[in-house]
């Protein structure tokens, strides 16, 4: 096994493959590459017929000899140099004349960009499912919720009545814009690299008559990935796509864990993370149901924009090609990407076992009495007392109720008795039920929904 | 009051101007929402005829108590509640009516994030237009310099030839893909906010019949911005996006400064950035011209991932309004587009100015004989000795010619001859002319050239 | 013109005057240098006497072209260079002997870098005060709440008992640390810049006999700072602990902040910020009391962290001088004193203020029924039942009783029944109690007490 | 193996070995923390004698499930739980009265926080070893070439002289400040973790008599870290501290490497790394040579900051255990940690083998003829034509000169002429010696030496 186990990462143990993201993932996207080449190398007739076969039989990541792949990061700085050097003996054993034309023209940026592409667009595709797994679940919750009314909280105080329906909405839009810009990046976002040391393609040139750009489409088409332009050695647009779509998912993924994590907390338990035996258990308290899908995923959260701000600082690169800066990217966008798969994965876990207890919304909601809805009584009272007396009213009839909020509505009445305006209780109670001030909630969801596709 | 005039960020000192940046730019764009809120809301016959007119006549910036709104930004969280207060008495002395129905079911979310999109969208129209003119600036240098030969760099050592319209069809092609994210932010990215307290419209619900979303549109009509589906005072998305873009143009900016740096090298020599009395200037150096525009850019490239990075941390957010994680977002936000506007600015400026050295290019590529087309002798070497002898035949041949790198050729007759192959040195001098072997740099450079669109 | 008054910023707005921060308060700072300079430069009998004092006379922010000065810092890169010019200038119109001796053999780097120096420590001196007077607030919180009982709360969740006491000394604990660090940095971290051009110190060598070196002592004295052992031009440990400090600052605050918020929560109750007409004022819920201090603490502290990173970033820079990475340093450091300074005020105030309610914390504590002690009850049970299923009968019971949970200790004394061990309800009962398990939360509390020196 | 092997990082790979850093290592502390507490109870009487070597002789690395102790990481949210499970069943099989005591009053976090204490120690020792090699490497540097004149850049152009010992000095300078840090949190920094629960040390304070308190001081002395005076489960300072510590040395020898890479440039060719065969190789150019150590220390360098951002935004925590921001700490640490170490092992390599060219110093520093004395020149016409007249006169010679440098004495001594004073073409040339005007390059190196202590 050749890759961190995830004991130090909640935030993707057990869910972000070593088959995808392990380093082994990685020396296979870099056989597969040799193989392509060599392969648009033989229609072209560039090379025998066969070398890209006895590459694919011989590129076998079991033989390689691990250790030296390693060192030879160190003295060559980066695994491609010792990557050739063993793939080459390999293919030696089963065809000698194929040996030689392996890697031929290539250079050592041209292998592991293309490399990068291949793993990140496998991982993409994984975190792509998850979250349209995650919008599923997430529009069964809408659907569900439409008119579970809770409060809606700002800056920790409730402020005015909501649905758990749009809640949830907001979630969906979140994740439905994430997709767009994963599968935006799927779409075309991910260039094969296929410059040659300086990205002029020379060798290349050299082998062949005159038509070396035409290598460059077959090239893209074998492995699924774009044709660019030119080559991008030096020109990071494609890792700062990458990154950008790594913080969107993050973020609206992060976002879904935070606000679960408050509605869990003992105070408010307006949800529950799905339970099952030892999930969630502490070492020491027998009574601990902790939030760890929420939990992990806030912790990916936390950790995904200071990686991508590093790829980003990897854009500013000097040369042909950098010292240092093109060196700094792999480990990174390696481990934003884990940190994005496991929140992908764990979040379409959350939001599926999700279990919403909507009485202990609506009780929660009618902690305040009425205040929950001061806007609203705000908007009768201002056409009667004018918006700043109306204002100071409610301020001074809330903050007097503030330990018995049951009593709003009477003292509200009495506050208007004594500015003359008449209205028993009642009215002032029928106007502090929460669930009589939603708003557009159900509207708007429903518009999440048609965006969703139901 | 001398708060930030650009003193401390060459970044954009004199190119970000404050009437685009500026606290007093965001004021305006606070007012314009106001001013358009009370039109539609006009038209929707919510408001009386004349109150969108009354706020526009009253809402002057040189009216406002500005140590009184900056007090209210620490008191209330925003500057939000403060500016209300002010601007409704400002309305009250022009118009008493109208002033009943400033911000009528407005929130404080909906005016600064409108605000923000805004001030994003007049600052992605300068950077748009700059990085137009970088292109075409490039564009020329392109065109100019198809055959210019010069060393490739890679890991700071000549590698093989290229020429400068490759490097700059390079530079070209990153500040294209650099506009194309801006558009594609300009383009519908840049939506209004319209929500109200905790997301509901509840507020407007009240005071008006059943159409309230019908509010949204006209808002963003007359604001030139997006009508996004749902309120997104929890999600993110526009600022990651816009965060995204300010990365990529940040990095394909960034990356041609730190390449004039090197260019620009006393020892290096290939390109000056252009002169005018005083710039570059050094206080004790009468003989020092500073490449000010690649150092102000450089300047600007090394901060803004950390800034992207805050503004994608904050789209982590509890709750329907977060207690700090909003608040986190305006001025990071405003100081990567005050860099991006100047790294724009500055580089449009650098590459209109470049002044190039074509001849100290091919000087220095022939610096090291021909050891700049080993990769070439490698290819030519192969047939005849196998890969690995080439190899070592070539990396001993140029070691030792290191320090009389114009002997290569003779060298390499000899050790061919020794290896039973007769070749004269001028059969290896004509290999070794680093203008024989580019590549396919010319056709690359010309693709650029046609994706610019000439 | 309104730049950068705070007006975004709720983290330092109204907090973090002009005077200390404020682009005058640094071109200050680079005037008390050249004054420094030339007053160690008249003792040692290099420059006339006089030249001083007429620096001095002449050198007042208000007569300085401000305008002149920001086109300088794009034109040259930084602002001393215009700077200089423009005090020679005003030097010649009070003293033209003295105009000839204005920043003799200085270098821009040591003004501007011993300006960044004085700037940070009359900052630090503030956050200091601001940190003692948190620090002295909080004491007496430890005195007020030692025996205060609250639910100690992870992963959101409650989990064992601990006093306000002992949370409030945990907060003390990180002010303390925080006083230590930025007390380290004012205590000889900061250093005065004297190296020249490129840190030789020639051009001072030049003009005097042998002794340039005790240029350095007299004028680290005369500005109070430390005289470093060479220049520190690309040697940049004296930001990185500046740096460190803040961050150490930040997160210490920011602890404090988001545990405030989480306690001001309408469901939790347990703490309030204090009040004040329009504080925590929404613009639209009359009802509304924002933890305002919390905010602004918690807005400032995502910030730090990032502008951290950027200076850590420009430690790494190539030559005696960078193109780029030195003029990155200087805005973020701003922003990242200001942040911290605003936290400071803040923090001073929100704990000077802050309103306990150890009744709902008693209550809130008992929420669970003795659930929050299991960790207690497991510890009982385990010499009787052993361990294993000691937890699982607790998690039964715990389980069982989620709804009631006042009835835990009759569901306990029937489960241990059935298995044959006779203890009352009443047993039970008395360990459930929160108040019976808080451990050694009145000791570990008196430590800090005793630390902070009461 | 149970870690990444390094492939893609070149900041570390073949440096940072498993042994200090990897998953196993993390178990290892782990257990270590176990043993210890054990030892330390059975001192107090509080577990039977016998209990930590039961626990010693159980807990070996190799007999854990470890793809379950990964499941474990997700289903409770860190690996201690697992841990302490399959630790019990390992105990058990030798000694089942000991298993009732492993783990007794511990909690998830004391353990994890330990073992991380553990970690940075094993981890800092090593760093501390290779900073005083990088040391003293470099104090040889410093001492061979103290009279080595060099070009000083900056900005990327010759400014003045400076000596190469001179530029070893600072970079030796940064490395003693390093060294300074790492060793401070060595002494005292890396407290023990023990605070039961919640920080209450409840579960301690049950089993024994009152002296609760009492085991920390023991189990810190058994494990070799310091006594904390309260828990820190929430006040992250020794993070914080160690983060800082990482940022100091990353920026300290990531500054030595981006120096290292542009004195090794073809064009300047002033340092080489040390050879050996096969290093610095490239896949494609045979006489290529790169600069591998100083890309793998910069690509360390670049990383670091983000990862130290992310540790520092950790300390922002709510509650007695944060639902995310605690889990979000271990992988960042772990990783920063490797690439310190990494870039410390790689800078003694690096600075042990730099190979220096002293004669192409002085020939680069002769290239633009006497412009790189201009001050010197400045200082000396100052005097007979005024600072301002001096400056011009120098500006234009030099420009004048700029493509025949060597001729600028004579020109000098004609625009003198011109002006009346008369001074042959030879005393400008002796001014123009880079060898004349090295300041105090001398004694401020032999200050460095002596702070170093030889």
């Amino acid at each position: 096994m050749h890759a961190d186990t995830g004991l130090l990462s909640p935030g993707w143990a057990d869910t972000a493959p070593d088959d995808l993201l392990g380093d082994r993932a990685w020396l296979e996207a870099m056989i597969a590459f040799e193989v392509a080449l060599a392969r648009v190398q033989a229609e072209a007739g560039v090379v025998p017929p066969g070398t890209a076969e006895a590459i694919a039989e011989a590129g076998d990541p079991e033989r390689f000899d691990w250790a030296a792949l390693v060192r030879g990061v160190r003295e060559t700085g980066n695994p491609v140099v010792g990557f050739v050097g063993q793939l080459t003996d390999l293919v030696r054993r089963v065809d000698p004349t194929a040996a030689e034309h392996v890697h031929l023209g290539g250079t050592s940026q041209d292998v592991l960009d293309t490399a990068a592409m291949l793993v990140v667009r496998n991982a993409f595709e994984r975190v792509r499912d998850d979250l349209r797994s995650t919008a599923g679940a997430l529009a069964g919750h809408v659907r569900a919720h439409r008119g579970s009314v809770m409060a809606g909280r700002t800056l920790t105080q409730h402020a005015v009545p909501i649905t758990f329906g749009l809640k949830a909405a907001g979630w969906l839009s979140g994740v439905l814009d994430a997709l767009d810009r994963v599968e935006r990046v799927l779409d075309g976002g991910l260039p094969v690299s296929l410059g040659g040391a300086a990205g002029t393609l020379a060798a290349y040139a050299e082998f062949g008559p005159a038509r070396v750009l035409d290598l460059v489409g077959p090239l893209a088409a074998e492995l699924g990935l774009a044709a660019p332009d030119v080559p991008w050695h030096s020109t990071r647009t494609p890792v700062a796509d990458v990154a950008a779509a790594l913080a969107v998912v993050g973020g609206a993924l992060g976002r879904i864990a935070v606000d679960v994590a408050v509605l869990t907390r003992t105070e408010v338990g307006e949800v529950a993370e799905g339970s099952a035996p030892g999930r969630g258990a502490s070492s020491a308290m027998p009574q601990k149901r902790n939030p760890v899908r929420s939990t992990a995923i806030a912790a990916a959260a936390r950790q995904v924009p200071g990686l991508v701000a590093v790829l980003h600082q990897c854009a500013v690169v000097e040369d042909e090609r950098s010292a240092g800066g093109w060196h700094a990217e792999w480990q990174p966008l390696r481990e934003a990407l884990r940190l994005v798969c496991g929140a992908a994965r764990n979040a379409a876990a959350l939001t599926s076992e999700l279990v919403v207890f909507p009485e202990r919304m609506r009780r929660n909601a009618e902690l305040t009495g009425g205040a929950i809805v001061s806007e609203r009584l705000g908007a009768v009272l201002a056409p009667v007392l004018g918006k700043a007396e109306a204002k100071a009213v409610l301020a001074e009839a809330t903050a007097a109720t503030a330990d018995r909020p049951e009593r709003l509505p009477e003292v509200l009445a009495a506050a208007l008795r004594e500015r003359g305006h008449e209205r028993g209780a009642d009215h002032w109670r029928a106007l502090c039920d929460p669930a009589g001030y939603t708003g557009a909630a159900e509207a708007l969801a429903d518009r999440v929904l048609r965006r969703y596709g139901t």
